[in-house]
C-alpha cells in the first residue's frame, strides 16, 4: 500500500469497530483510511454534544482509551461529575473531566456553526489521528428505540435503562432529510475495498445505511465489500446486539446478520465456533471466511483485520 | 432579629456584592435574609448555562470561594479546559472542573424546563446556604454593551477583551419582557430593609433595576434603602464600574452613584477618604453616612454590613 491509493473504507461503530480498527492500522502500516462514523448514538448532555462512537474510534486508535472498558480516556478523573452529581444531577451518563474538556470543544464548535465532520477532523488532528475519521453526516440523526412502553432515545435505553426493555422497532430520525457528510460517498465510490466492522448491525451500521445515498453508493461498488460477524456462538461480541435482534425476531448468527446486509456485502468473516452455519450463509449468496473473530489482544485484532483485508482483495506486505 | 420576621434585602452583584454579604451574614447571626442576584451576566460556554455573579455569592457565602481571586471554588482544578485548551478550544472564559459540575447541573435542570430561580434554590440547597438567593428574572436577560465597534455582550466585553473598549451606551437585552422571580417584589414589598451592595451601579446592580416591577417595588418602599458606594477616592473597589462610568462621562464620585439611584435610596454609606463629597451628595436629598468602606477582611466586611444596616435602621444586639 501507498499513500495516495484508493481508500481503504471501514463503516465503523464503537468498541467493537474501535478494536478491530486497532487491527487495520497494524495490518496496514501505509493506508490511506476513511473510517465513516455512527451518530445515531449521539447525544446531548446539559447541553454539550457527545458523539460516543466518534469519542470511542478516536480515543482507541491514539492510543489514549480506557482499554479496560473499552470507552473514555485512560485514567480520566470525574471531578465535574462528582460534583454534579453532589449538587442533584442524575449522573446516569458517565463524562469524565477530559470527555467533557472534548465535548466543550466540539460543542462550542457546533454552535458556531462548523459541521460535526469539520469539528472531528479538528479533534482528531488534535489528537494525532493519522486516518480519516468522518460521521457519516453532518444533519441531525437520531437512533430511537421502539419499546412497548414508547420511544427511547438511544443513550436511554441502552445506558439509563440498561438495555433491558423490549424492542419493538428501530427508526432513525432525521435519517431521511440527512446528506452524507463530504467526502464518504467519494471515498466509498473510490475504495479499493469496503469493510464492515464487527458493529451492531441495527443500531451501529444501521444508521450509516439509513443515510441517502449510503446504501445506493454500497449497492454500486464495483470492489468487495465485507463484514466481519458480530454474532459468535449465538451471542453479541459486545453490547446489545443479541438481546435486539431476538426481541426483534431476527435470527441470531451470521447469516442473520448477512440478512441483515443483503445486497451490501459480499462476503462476511465468521468465527469458527460457527463453522457450521457457512452453509446457510453461502446460500445467501454470501462468501464466508471461517477463522477465530475473538479480539482479545492486538494480535488478535490484526489477525482478523488481516483476514477480513485479505477477504477483500487488499494484498498486505508480509 | 429572630426568624419569620421582616426580610432583609441585598439587591447584589458579584465580588464586592459577595464580600459585603458575608459581613451581613456576620452581623446578622439570626436572619432573614433574601438576596436578589443579577443575571445580565450570565452567558453560555459551548451549552453550558453559567451565571457568574449568582455563583459568586453562593460560593462565597458557602466558604467555597476562591478568596485570592474573588471567584471560583477554591483548590479548583481545570483539566477540561486544558484538555478542550488542547483540542483548540478559545478558552477564554474560566471554568474549573468543580464549576463545570455546578454548570451542568443548572444546564440540565435549565433544559429539563426548571426555572433558574428553582435551579438555584437546589444549588444553594445542596451548598449549605442558610439564605435565599434569588435571580432577579428567570427570563432571560443579558448585558449588552455599546462600543464604537458594535455591541459586546458582557463577558465578550469583560473578560474576553478585558474591558478595554470605549462604551458609548448599556442595555439590557430582554430586560423590558422580563419578570421578576418569584418571591422579589414580595421580599421588596415585606423587607424591614432594603441595603444596595457595593456593587457596580451600571452593570450590576442595573440590570436588577431594569426588570420591571423593580424599580417600582423599590419606589413604593416604607422602609429605609441603603446604598454602600462601589466608587472609593474616584476609583473602584473591584471591577470595570470606573472605566466605565468615566466613558458614560458619569461622575465618578459617591455623588455620582447616588445619581445613579436617584430616587432608590435614602442613604448611601461612603468611604472616609470622600468625606468632602458629603455634601455634594446630601444636596441630591440622600443621607451620608461616612467610614472606612474598604473589606480587606472578614472584620472589615463586618464592620461595612454593620454600617449599613444600622443606617437602614436594623437594630443589631452587641
Amino acid at each position: 500500500m501507498v499513500k495516495n491509493m484508493q481508500p481503504i473504507v471501514v463503516l465503523a461503530g464503537g468498541v467493537g469497530a474501535a478494536r478491530f480498527l486497532q487491527g487495520v492500522v497494524a495490518a496496514l502500516p501505509v493506508r490511506d483510511l476513511t473510517i465513516v462514523g455512527n451518530v445515531g448514538d449521539d447525544t446531548e448532555i446539559a447541553g454539550l454534544h457527545v458523539s460516543p462512537d466518534l469519542d470511542t474510534v478516536l480515543y482507541t486508535l491514539t492510543g489514549e482509551s480506557d482499554e479496560e472498558r473499552g470507552w473514555g480516556v485512560r485514567g480520566d478523573s470525574s471531578r465535574a461529575l462528582e460534583r454534579a452529581r453532589s449538587l442533584g444531577h442524575d449522573a446516569w451518563f458517565w463524562l469524565g473531566d477530559l470527555d467533557i474538556g472534548l465535548h466543550l470543544t466540539r460543542t462550542e464548535a457546533l454552535n458556531a456553526g462548523l459541521p460535526l465532520s469539520a469539528v472531528t477532523t479538528q479533534l482528531a488532528g488534535a489528537l494525532g489521528l493519522e486516518d480519516r475519521l468522518v460521521p457519516v453526516t453532518d444533519d441531525r440523526l437520531r437512533t430511537i428505540i421502539e419499546t412497548p412502553d414508547g420511544d427511547l432515545d438511544f443513550q436511554t435505553y441502552y445506558v439509563r435503562r440498561g438495555h433491558r426493555d423490549d424492542i419493538v422497532g428501530i427508526r432513525f430520525d432525521g435519517a431521511a432529510a440527512a446528506a452524507p457528510a463530504p467526502g464518504v460517498v467519494d471515498a466509498i465510490s473510490r475504495a479499493a475495498a469496503i469493510i464492515v466492522a464487527p458493529s451492531n448491525p441495527l443500531i451501529s451500521i444501521g444508521p450509516i445505511l439509513a443515510v441517502p445515498g449510503i446504501r445506493e453508493a454500497l449497492l454500486a461498488r464495483s470492489v468487495p465489500c465485507v463484514a466481519v460477524s458480530p454474532i459468535v456462538g449465538g451471542q453479541a461480541l459486545r453490547g446489545p446486539a443479541a438481546e435486539m435482534m431476538r426481541s426483534l425476531g431476527l435470527e441470531l448468527s451470521p447469516a442473520g446478520v448477512a440478512g441483515l446486509y443483503d445486497g451490501l456485502i459480499d462476503a462476511i468473516v465468521i468465527d469458527d465456533v460457527d463453522h457450521s452455519l457457512a452453509v446457510e450463509v453461502e446460500q445467501r449468496g454470501v462468501a464466508v471466511r471461517i477463522t477465530n473473530t475473538i479480539m482479545r489482544d492486538a494480535a488478535a485484532r490484526r489477525h482478523v483485520a488481516t483476514v477480513a483485508l485479505e477477504v477483500a482483495g487488499i494484498r498486505l506486505s508480509a
